[in-house]
């Protein structure tokens, strides 16, 4: 159950009544030397940038089976009624499924793959267990955008994380364009982190998942950021994938073209960054948001 | 003050029940031969696709200077009380300011040079006038989608425009990239009119926040649309110049991003195209949104 509330704050968010950007206290890249599966320039970019972006990483055939499996999942997803299933604001329409990496065996297996997990591991220098799974559902005319923000600000205030050692894995599951609300990222903002305002409200994450209220960085830092890297959208085929440190500030504007852009999400944690008790003081979100249970 | 109501609908909306997608009636182009400012291959870009982007066509001076108007008017808008101002829903800044070649001298000029006039005359191949103006401010951060539209759907239906003989002029006062929210067209879309469905009936009034509004074409019509002509997003320096035609498919997605996307609108209209009464049977848009004076 990881570390007691002594654990050292080393990064607070929605203490203060103003805006603060405060300066990285972990490395971005854990591991020196070679790797088995990324190249000098690949790990240096991501080091760099903070994302890095693996065009066709799965073949046509693994990428269609999860297709099968995801398209399965949504139709079973439109009749459940469990909390993993998150629907879009103002519709019934599914958004999310959370925990699919624990409740679906293709994903499992994805999840726990070599081919993912020897880059995750060098990256992040140990072991690593998931933190978080699920696919998004982002469909076509009515996908709403998503305001930036960095996954560990909430992650850290919500969930305890106590460091930067983890990052995100999306494999896309539908052809990326520019115009179908592709994730954008801010390239080097993965080295500051923007302490935001306000105070987390008791379970935050009924309305968070679907919209994003508190965690959101302030104009001027989000200038600040993009004065310093502007922004990039990596996007390509499906089969593709992104992994991106879980500081990157990043988000994704409205989708109104017909083309949907669903993907499969997974969060990687270092076994040596397990879970604290949340340093907003507020009990710890579920276990199918934040696993504290490390043994996937 | 243009024909009577016996003025024959070429191209009837909101009165069935079901979309449907009528064929164009009217050429896109209307001038055959050389024309001294637009080359051929111009010209036939913008009879094929339904639109033409002009890069760089204005001069970084004239741009600036059409830059310092926009921020004073839109200063002077903070403070006015009058129908054209237009503001935000949730606040009073302003969103746009219509009829600006009528009220003010740099916008006036710019909308009667002859420099954006003989492009506009060659294409609908007669003399033009200014149908609407209008100024948009876009700001970062909280810029708001525009779904999916025929302007001309709304021009024939609420202001009575016969015929399919008029274009948009969009002049860039920012730097447009795809990522701050740029215009979005379906080229080939300008040859098939979208017929929307009707007034929504009294029994689905509650149902009104998911209900599509008036105007709004249905997502079977515009999955075929993009089949046929796939999405491009025409971006570039402030001082580039889109024309597109009055059908032409077109939209916008949210701007998260810091930067605004302010610029200049012109319609232009045949003068060969004047305005009949409404083909809803309402009573016309005011004179600042939809001029029925032709004289600028």
């Amino acid at each position: 159950m990881g570390t007691t509330q002594t654990t050292k704050d080393l990064y607070p968010s929605r203490v203060k009544s103003r805006p603060e950007i405060l300066e990285r206290q972990d490395p971005v890249l854990y591991s020196e030397g070679t790797s088995g599966s990324l190249a000098k320039e690949q790990a240096d970019f991501y080091r760099d940038n903070g994302y890095l972006f693996l065009e066709n990483f799965f073949s046509p055939e693994e990428t269609e089976q999860l297709r099968r499996e995801l398209r399965s999942i949504w139709e079973e997803g439109a009749h459940a009624d469990r909390p993993e299933v998150i629907r879009e604001p103002n519709s019934d329409v599914v958004r999310s499924v959370f925990a699919v990496h624990r409740d679906y065996a293709a994903f499992h297996a994805l999840a726990t793959s070599e081919k993912l997990r020897g880059i995750v591991r060098y990256i992040l220098g140990s072991d690593v267990y998931i933190h978080q799974s699920r696919i998004n559902f982002k469909p076509g005319f009515i996908g709403k955008e998503f305001y930036w923000h960095s996954d560990f600000e909430t992650w850290h205030v919500e969930d305890g994380m106590p460091r930067m050692r983890a990052l995100s894995c999306s494999i896309a599951l539908e052809d990326n364009f520019h115009y179908n609300g592709p994730l954008m990222v801010i390239p080097g903002s993965q080295n500051h982190y923007v302490a935001c305002v306000g105070e987390t409200p008791d379970e935050n994450y009924k309305n968070s998942l679907r919209k994003q209220e508190y965690g959101t960085p302030d104009d001027e830092s989000m200038k600040w950021l993009v004065e310093q890297g502007g922004i990039d959208t990596p996007t390509g085929q499906k089969g593709s994938v992104l992994l991106f440190d879980c500081n990157i500030m990043h988000g994704s504007a409205s989708n109104i073209s017909p083309f949907p852009r669903s993907n499969v999400f997974f969060v990687f944690n270092s076994v040596e960054n397990q879970l604290a008790e949340p340093f907003s003081g507020k009990k710890p979100r579920p276990e199918y948001i934040a696993h504290r249970d490390t043994i996937i």
